[in-house]
Formats: structure tokens, C-alpha cells, sequence
């Protein structure tokens, strides 16, 4: 398979100068020095010098929404009519997703990639809300502890409309996105993903969602086993083939849309358990993708640790969250900017005359 | 002594209720939902029912800086000379601190509570600089290592400056402070103050400042040591003492800020080790002082966990930082305002229609 060469780095010794210049003590701003790094580093991939100004461009949060067959088995605090409900709480402006999009000058898009049914079922008025965008593979995937979840057409499809959705962003101003998501059952998906894809064992990788309980979660396990069963009759290294079997329409196009942000030299803040998942298998299927991945926070989802070692990833955040949508990841932009920030504006030890 | 009550907590529940009542699971927003209760109940003092809206109005930076007597025996990274010369940097604009208030429009302020000499004597033009108040109490502390580090009335007076600062701020329109500090050495006068003041080990109290090598460090234990023995020789009860012994121009002024601040019932936003120990400070004075505390972030300075214990304080960040200056506290505010974002615009279940 050919390989996309990686990220360009001749620049990160010039650009650490400059950080270590600036008027503190050597490291004294901790994780900000890294994000400023790989900014302005992505910022400079193809030019002859290194940017001189990180720019944040527009942020946008697209949350990528779809049922699960496997929710039928009760395996969430809540039934799939909830993401509808939801994605229509998103429209509608009232979710936490959306306080925190409106605070911090966020562009908001939510993708239908295949739920139960259209929104227009719940809210007739929703179906040309301009902060909706329609990718949809179907009505929710199909029970990936019976059978495949989806074909290998609509997880080949779902790279394309991800891939689209991302690069529409981008063609429409942002230089910085940030993917969440909104799925009844979409943490079993994403552990299947996980426990096929790794060495884990299955147990570190299945977690209490947003609240089950310890038989709901026994329950859990066990399906989320009858999946990856399936897996391991596959070829461990046909990625798409895996994520074909126990993926989720929103998992899929999120893996499509990390790969295109990848293409398109964008940097992509990561957010929770679900996202991270995605992001994950988006390495695995390029490598260079880990290159333009940001992380926002350490999900108290159980299996976020282990994903995150994998990416060798070091998140700004750890506030005990465990609600998805892209909280934790919009929730970190402040601190992507600040990094920006004391890049762009903060004096040298020359230029304010501080003699240490 | 005569002791304030408590903050009222009545409404506590009240509160918890509204915020479990926002369409996500319970308690999926981590540290979040603490600071929206805290705030909450700040904001409702003296009203007949909790706030429907958390109000963060005109957030405010307060920097205290102050020389030590104690940097003559070189315990820093930098000479004295860099108090005033990052004092400049921050008038003038080029100090981290100045990027992340800029970034989150936040009000800045530096208070020369006794920098060895005035601005002016460096910068002529900064004389009349609308960012900066003048309250010295001296050119710098004595060096506590060898005599007490400032008079009773020295320390009196600070406690005044730092109440009339924090109380110009709340006139001024500001609803949330933040308090920084800058001052080579004050590491070493806030170890001595937490060892006295505390049970603690010594050598838990002291660590590496800005990056002093083991040479310094063990010099600066033995330091730290002799203004401490001192303090064992008065009442360890008697607060104000011990502050006059060990502490310094910043450090007091921050202690009678937080005062003040709890008796105008507005929450202080509370940054790294340095501030946290005049927090801790204020809290020994006045119990209901923990009250009014929001705490940012954990530094790496070895001493900060312990602090933050004894103040049972759970900070929003954990960034490595190690710069002071209250960079910490301004890079959390964006987390606060979320948290009354979510508290004021989130959806409650009812009102979006979800069926959890």
C-alpha cells in the first residue's frame, strides 16, 4: 500500500528556539509549548521558513450523528430515539455542545450519517436547518453482535461523505476543526473497534457508557465479544474490513473526515472516547494522520486511557467528563488558541529587555 | 476572635437539581457542575432563591509584585533586577500574561506592592500607566533568612493596600478576580510560610522555582529552614505574625485581597502555588474565605499539591505550568465561563423534548 510520506518536521528545532526565547522560564508553559509547536509546524508544512504567526481560523465542531442495530440489546442508559431527540436539542440550540460553541465563537454543524430516520420525522421544520448537514447511510446500522454492521459499501461510501463534510469546512474558511458525536449504543461500536484493532483485552476497552450499571455492562461485554468474534475470522491488519463489521455510520465518516483533514495539512482537536477511536483507526489506515491530531481531554471512559497510549497522546484536559458530542474538545479550544497566543504575541527576552 | 459565618449553602440542592435537570447525564460534566454549583450559591447569597443566571462580568487580573530580601543569597534563576524588568514587560504588553488576558478579555492590573525601586526609575513613562497601582510597602522585604522579613505595620498596611485593591476592582464592575504575582525569591518566602504555618515536611514545601539546579535548591531548604525556626519561636496560631516573619509584599497584599473579596461575597479564581499559599494564608484568618475560591490549575511547583490539599481543592487544570505571573488562573477562566454557559443556556430535559 503506498503511504502518504510524514509530516515534514525540519522546522521543530527553529520553532523551539523561538518558543524558548520568549520571556519565561525554559518550558515553564507546559503542554501549551507542545500544541504551539505543532501548530505552527503544520502551519509550515511547504514553506521555506517557519510561520512567523500561528492563525485560528474559524474552529469548526462538526458532530457526526447515527444509530446503532446494537442498541436494541439495551445496552445504554437511554433508547436510539435519544439521538434523534438529541440532534434536534443541537438544532434547536440547547444542548451543552451548543452553550459552549456560542461562547467560545465556534461554527456548529451536526451530520445525519444515518439514524433511525430523517429529523424531519421528529421536527418537520429541522429538514433545511442550515447547521444540518444530510450524509446518510441508512437507518441506523444493523446489530453488530448478530451480524456485519454495515456493507462494505456504506463504510466505503461513509469515508467519501466524511471525507467531503471535512473538506467543505475547510473550503468554507477553517483552518481548525473538531469532530464530536451523538450515537445511542456508539460506545460498544467504538470498543469493538478498539479490542479488534489492539491488543487489548476486551474488558479495558468496555466501559460504563454515559451511566449503565454493572449488569448492563456484563451484557455489554458479551456483545461487544460476539462482534469481535467476527473480527478475528478477518485479516487483523483489513482495517476497513473491521470497521465495516462492528463500526458505526458516524465512526466511519469520522474516520473519513480525520483522513481528509490529514490530506488537506488541517489539524483536527480530538475529542473523547468515541472520537479517539476513530482517530485511531484513521492512523491505521494512513499514518500521517497522528500528525495532525490535537487532544482535547481524557474522557472517564474506561477505555480512553488505553486508545490514548496508543496515539501517544498527552490531552490538555482531565475534568471528569463523560458526555461526547464534542464537549471536551470545544472545551479545549481556549487553550489551543492560547497557545496561538503566546506564539504570535509574546515578547522575546531582546525585545522587552529582561536579562536573564 | 470573632469569626463571619459560613457561606450559606441552603440552596444547594436547589441548584444540584437545576443542573441535573439539563439534558445530559448526571454529572457527565465533571468539574463543571462543581464551579456552576459554587457559583450559583455565590451569586445567590442574600436572595430569596437561587440564580436562574450565573453573571461573569468583567473578569479581572490582578498581578501583585514585590522583591524579597532573600534573593541576595541567590535562590532564583534571576537576579532581583527582573521583578521590575518583567513589571515593564507586563506594562508594556509582551508577558504571557498579557497574550492570555488579551485572548480572553480579561482586565489587567499589576500592583507594585514594593519592587526595589518604582517603575519609573526603569521606565520613566510607566509613572502614569493606567495598568499599573502604586502600593509599596518598601523597597523590597528585609531577608527573612537572617531577620524578620517586614514590620508589624508593614504587614497591617498590606493588608489594607491588598482589600483597597481587590475592593477598586468590584466597584470597578468586576464580578470574578484573579490574583498573579511576580517576585524573584517569592517561592522561597511561600515555602517558609506553608512549612510554618502547617504540619508539613519541610523539604515537601520547597522545590525548584523556575528551574534552579539541586545546588540551589539545598541552599535554599537550609533558608528557608532559618526564617521558619524563627517562626516556631512564636505563637503558631498567631497568623499575622508568622506573615510578618516569612512572608512578602505580595504575598500579604494577596492575603488581605482574598479577604476582602470574601467580605464583598465575589469569588477569586486561584492560580499556582504562590497565590494558593496566601489563599491558604486568608483561609487561617477567615474560614469563610475557602468560600469564594475557585481553584485553577495544579503547578508543577513541588509544594502546590499539598497546599491544594489543605485547601481540599480540586483545580480545572493540570498543564504543567510553572510560569506564575496567574497565567494559570486565566488560562481556566475560559472553563468558568463555560460552566455558567451550560448553568444559564442548556436545555432542561422537559423543555427539549428528550425522554431520558
Amino acid at each position: 500500500m503506498e503511504r502518504n510520506p510524514l509530516m515534514d518536521r525540519s522546522f521543530a528545532a527553529d520553532i523551539q528556539a523561538r518558543i524558548d526565547n520568549k520571556t519565561k522560564p525554559l518550558g515553564a508553559l507546559g503542554l501549551l509549548e507542545n500544541v504551539a509547536l505543532e501548530l505552527a509546524l503544520i502551519q509550515s508544512q511547504g514553506l521555506s521558513q517557519p510561520v512567523e504567526q500561528i492563525e485560528i481560523r474559524k474552529p469548526t465542531m462538526l458532530v457526526f450523528a447515527a444509530d446503532h442495530g446494537v442498541a436494541e440489546e439495551g445496552v445504554s442508559i437511554a433508547p436510539s430515539a435519544v439521538t434523534q431527540q438529541m440532534v434536534a436539542n443541537f438544532l434547536a440550540g440547547g444542548a451543552a455542545i451548543n452553550c459552549f460553541c456560542d461562547g467560545n465563537q465556534i461554527e456548529f454543524k451536526v451530520i445525519d450519517c444515518g439514524m433511525l430516520s430523517p429529523i424531519d420525522v421528529l421536527v418537520p421544520d429541522f429538514k433545511h436547518h442550515p447547521n444540518l448537514i444530510e450524509k446518510r447511510l441508512g437507518n441506523g446500522t444493523a446489530n453488530f453482535a448478530k451480524q456485519t454492521a454495515m456493507s462494505h459499501e456504506q463504510m466505503a461510501l461513509g469515508l467519501e461523505y466524511g471525507a467531503e463534510v471535512a473538506a467543505q469546512s475547510i473550503a468554507d474558511g477553517s483552518n481548525v476543526l473538531m469532530f464530536g458525536e451523538m450515537g445511542i449504543g456508539n460506545t460498544s461500536s467504538a470498543s469493538a473497534l478498539l479490542t479488534a484493532l489492539s491488543t487489548l483485552e476486551l474488558e479495558h476497552c468496555v466501559g460504563l457508557g454515559t451511566g449503565i450499571d454493572q449488569e448492563q455492562l456484563n451484557r455489554k461485554i458479551n456483545l461487544v465479544a460476539q462482534g469481535v468474534a467476527r473480527c478475528r475470522e478477518l485479516d487483523a491488519l483489513d482495517t476497513k474490513a473491521i470497521l465495516a463489521q462492528v463500526g458505526g455510520f458516524e465512526i466511519v465518516q469520522m474516520v473519513g473526515a480525520f483522513l481528509q483533514a490529514t490530506r488537506l495539512k488541517t489539524p483536527v482537536l480530538v475529542d473523547g472516547f468515541i472520537v479517539s477511536v476513530a482517530a485511531y483507526v484513521a492512523t491505521l489506515i494512513d499514518e500521517e494522520a497522528r500528525d495532525y491530531m490535537l487532544f482535547a481531554h481524557r474522557s472517564e471512559e474506561n477505555g480512553h486511557k488505553f486508545v490514548l497510549e496508543y496515539l501517544k497522546a498527552e490531552p490538555l484536559l482531565d475534568l471528569g467528563l463523560r458526555l461526547g458530542e464534542g464537549t471536551g474538545a470545544v472545551l479545549a479550544l481556549p487553550l489551543v488558541k492560547a497557545a496561538a497566543q503566546f506564539y504570535n504575541n509574546m515578547a522575546s527576552f531582546e525585545s522587552a529587555g529582561v536579562t536573564v
